[in-house]
């Protein structure tokens, strides 16, 4: 595919924006901030999310290794409020469209403007403007020429990489959102869903008939399902689903199958870096989330872990490379995850040592018989009292990872509060080469979400705003330009916007970046969206009806 | 009293340790450390320790105010790790022992080496040293000639203000620890506990016999009781303790009465900031605990806005004098707080800030026929169900502040998951003029709460490490000089050590910073102690036998 070279009003090079005045409490960041000028830009940016990561669970994550800090421990650098603008409480796809749009969403939607809100500090949409779909970091930075990635361990269409790459009403909306990220223009992709790209008997194989893995291939992507075959790849446009649906959790995957976060992103690191003009790359963490759903305490250490050792080879790259900010973020904490240690300190760390495996990791395979062995083995449950066998009996009918989660908790001081997100503020680590920080850029240790977002763009010399007029407009303007639009359902699954005026016609198949105008198909810089009924499509496909 | 200016040999000046070079990770920070060299030193330290604040309580702070950042906010700059030497999950006394110290002691006990180590990364105490009282940054700085200063709502001989001018195997001390503190030499002191210095009838009230408010008087201390006089001190030693036991809490004191935790940081600033060598200043938020305890919410609020205006005062003289650091760490977190808020987002700060008083302050007011107008106008409970009221029957004759907490708590989605402490890591907010903060000191955004101490120890020159081998060192030797050593217990609550050699004749009262040498009485540089049937004292007292 020739990506079109399509350059925004943007400027990479140095912002102009004068440094606004720091308050005299800064007097050292303020004088740094200003020797820093040009040194506040870099090539790359490296953004992890750990989704749903307490502070708590670093901490618990820590113990586990024996208290040694965790290589992102030296990287803390403040707070983030990630409420959403219809809710304290964030879900994944509020939080990290903020991280990757730069604005605050309702709940559940991904990269739209909210038509709702409820919570301080937020202007409301315009009416017009309700659900329009927004620019994302990895439309600012492809449309830049520089390569973009995304890395993830749940399926691709989650709510966090989908914000990144696409647009809906709902995060729900998992084949259109799949096919968006098909369309979206994204270098490398790598993680789980594989099921979400074609059609079969799956329960999440795709009902509009379409094999999307044959738009990746003729598109010019190598598309890989096993590590093996991602290692072996030599183009650097590479889609790699390692699982039909989520990926293992690290303490359970196979290694020869599926390869561990940390080699994805290494693996996307190595491939974006031959880019001269730079890349931006998201990494997710995708499943801290799921075990503080699950109450797992196991499974929240393996895969805060996983993430530590991730960001080590993000942040190893970034030292050598000099010219790389790494930022990590949590779009929300979840389960409320408390240690209150006090008899058992001594004990805690070799306790939590034996688990080697997570609840989702043992749930293939136990079972009434063998469950005693199976906990004693995996999971640092030797010693099961009467009652706690009982109840994992009744835990195996039903879910059985926040009822060995509790058991063992109980032994080690580890408790969780809700199974549900909880509103307190995730932690911010930063990596920059000039030490230049979110924090810096906000005047704040606690910052917005959104102003991640904001620093990302400062730092990468890139602006949304722009592209947020141009990128999305609504399709009603075709109207004003005399053309009639209608939607095309012939094919109920796969609807295109029809424009006719006079002797133009242009098709615009929604979801994709595509437009056949009279009979000549051409790519676009944007998707063809329609969220709510309502059509948004790129500037430039206005600007072809004449 | 003329304070003897016994100088140490400590340096004042700046500190000639050469820096440790930092990683790659850190080039800015790196260049910044070099670039500030002398920059680091301040003349005046203001510590403040929010006791059991959590991040959580920080965030609820934040609502009740309609979610506008609160001062702290700004200074966030890292995370602390507060286990103690004994336990993951700290008490205050080890928790505050860590910072007026440098040393992480064990669970209970007040500025001593431990006598138990079970948690990794910590050194054993060699058997000799076992309970030797630590100097703390209140000795090292007035042996330097500079004022001290020390302010808390709790009881003066609560762990917090403890930890920094006395020593005990037990917090539970009291009277011992008020009768170190009188003689402890600290300027400024300003809380509650009037109780524990004089003889009487009520709970806390001396058994001892003496009367201590005399010594301060005849120390040359003005001793008060109340906001007027205390405003109307004329000299800058002052004892202020406004009520018998704790101060009430912020939003229940009666301001003609008690000064706020605001008012009494402004006034132990301007009396110690008269002293051109400089000052330390350590302000404990005493309270945030007990309500975390209490799981009261409002309570937590309440305190959580106390600290956060004591902090501003702090800050503005800071900004203004140009030469001041201001921190502020909790010791651990209480209570472990949660907002689960999802529903009620839009209603949460207008229910919030209907809350008028803290449990505490309408215990005294409330009982069985009046508690639905009282929850009504205080409590922002104005509509108790049938099973919320006969809740708060119960609790009427019990603890009334879970009750109400998790009624008002359900209905604004805050809830609390333990009475007791929990081990999460707690907030460091720093200011410092040159923004040389503890975690440039520590290289790292997580660090250890001795990391603090020793951040302290930096930038005011002083070192606590000579002073640990003079100050506090065995009776046993008097023996190697060849003298005797008696314990004299004629008045059994005094006892006194009685040190025998040829003709001369030393006395040491227990808990004091006096000698008697052949009759004649002098101040010593630090107290005389007895831990565990073991004696303690200075090596000037040593000195003084032939």
């Amino acid at each position: 595919m020739m990506r079109k070279k399509w350059i925004t009003g943007i400027c990479s090079s140095v912002l102009s924006i004068s440094l606004i005045t720091l308050g005299q409490g800064n007097a050292f960041a303020d004088a740094s901030a200003a020797q820093a000028g040009s040194g506040k830009e870099v090539k790359n940016v490296i953004l992890f999310i750990t989704d749903g990561m307490s502070l708590s669970d670093v901490n618990l994550a820590r113990w586990y290794q024996g208290g040694q800090p965790l290589e992102m421990d030296k990287y803390f650098s403040g707070l983030v409020r990630t409420y959403a603008t219809d809710s304290l409480t964030t879900d994944s796809a509020a939080g990290a469209t903020a991280y990757a749009t730069g604005h605050k969403v309702k709940s559940e939607t991904v990269s739209i403007l909210p038509d709702k809100t409820t919570m301080p500090f937020i202007e409301p949409t315009p009416k017009q403007d309700m659900n329009k779909p927004l620019p994302t970091l990895v439309d600012a930075v492809r449309l830049n020429g520089k390569s973009t990635g995304v890395v993830f361990t749940c399926e691709l269409t989650d709510a966090t990489p989908a914000t990144f790459l696409s647009h809906a009403y709902s995060r729900e909306y998992a084949y259109s959102i799949a096919e968006q990220m098909v369309y979206s223009g994204v270098d490398v992709l790598l993680g789980g869903g594989s099921d979400y790209l074609v059609p079969g008997k799956g329960e999440v194989n795709r009902k509009d008939g379409e094999d999307l893995t044959k738009v990746l291939k003729s598109s010019g992507y190598e598309y890989v399902t096993n590590k093996k075959d991602l290692l072996n790849t030599q183009t650097d446009k590479v889609w790699g689903l390692f699982n039909k649906e989520a990926l293992d959790a690290d303490f359970d995957l196979n290694p020869q199958q599926q390869p561990s976060l940390k080699e994805m992103t290494q693996v996307a690191i190595d491939k974006l870096s031959k880019n001269d003009k730079g890349f931006f790359l998201m990494v997710e963490a995708s499943q801290i989330d799921w075990f503080g759903h699950d109450n797992d305490p196991v499974g929240v250490i393996s895969e805060t872990l996983a993430f530590d050792k991730a960001f080590k080879a993000a942040i190893d790259f970034a030292q050598k490379d000099g010219n790389t900010a790494v930022l990590s973020v949590s779009d929300h904490a979840t389960g409320g995850l408390n240690m209150t240690n006090y008899d058992t300190a001594k004990d805690l760390v070799s306790i939590l040592k034996k688990a080697k495996h997570t609840s989702y990791g043992i749930e293939g395979d136990i079972n009434e018989k063998n469950f005693k062995k199976m906990l004693a083995d995996n999971y640092a449950l030797p010693d099961l009292t009467k009652e706690e066998a009982e109840a994992v009996r009744k835990g195996l009918k039903d879910n059985l990872s926040p009822v060995i989660g509790k058991i063992l908790g109980e032994r080690v001081g580890v408790s969780f509060s809700t199974d549900d997100h909880v509103a307190e503020e995730i932690g911010l680590f930063a990596y920059h080469p000039n030490n230049y920080k979110p924090t810096d850029f906000a005047q704040s240790g606690v910052i917005q979400n959104i102003d991640v977002n904001k620093y990302i763009q400062e730092v990468t010399g890139l602006q949304l705003a722009p592209l947020e007029k141009t990128l999305f407009v609504s399709g009603d303007q075709f109207k004003t330009k005399g053309a009639t639009v209608t939607i095309d359902k012939t094919d109920k699954q796969n609807p295109v916007i029809a424009v006719k005026k006079g002797s133009q016609s242009l098709k615009l198949p929604i979801d994709k970046n595509i437009a056949v105008i009279d009979g000549k198909t051409i790519k676009l810089n944007a998707l063809t969206l329609m969220i709510q009924n309502k059509t948004w499509v790129s500037q430039e496909a206005i600007d072809l009806i004449q």
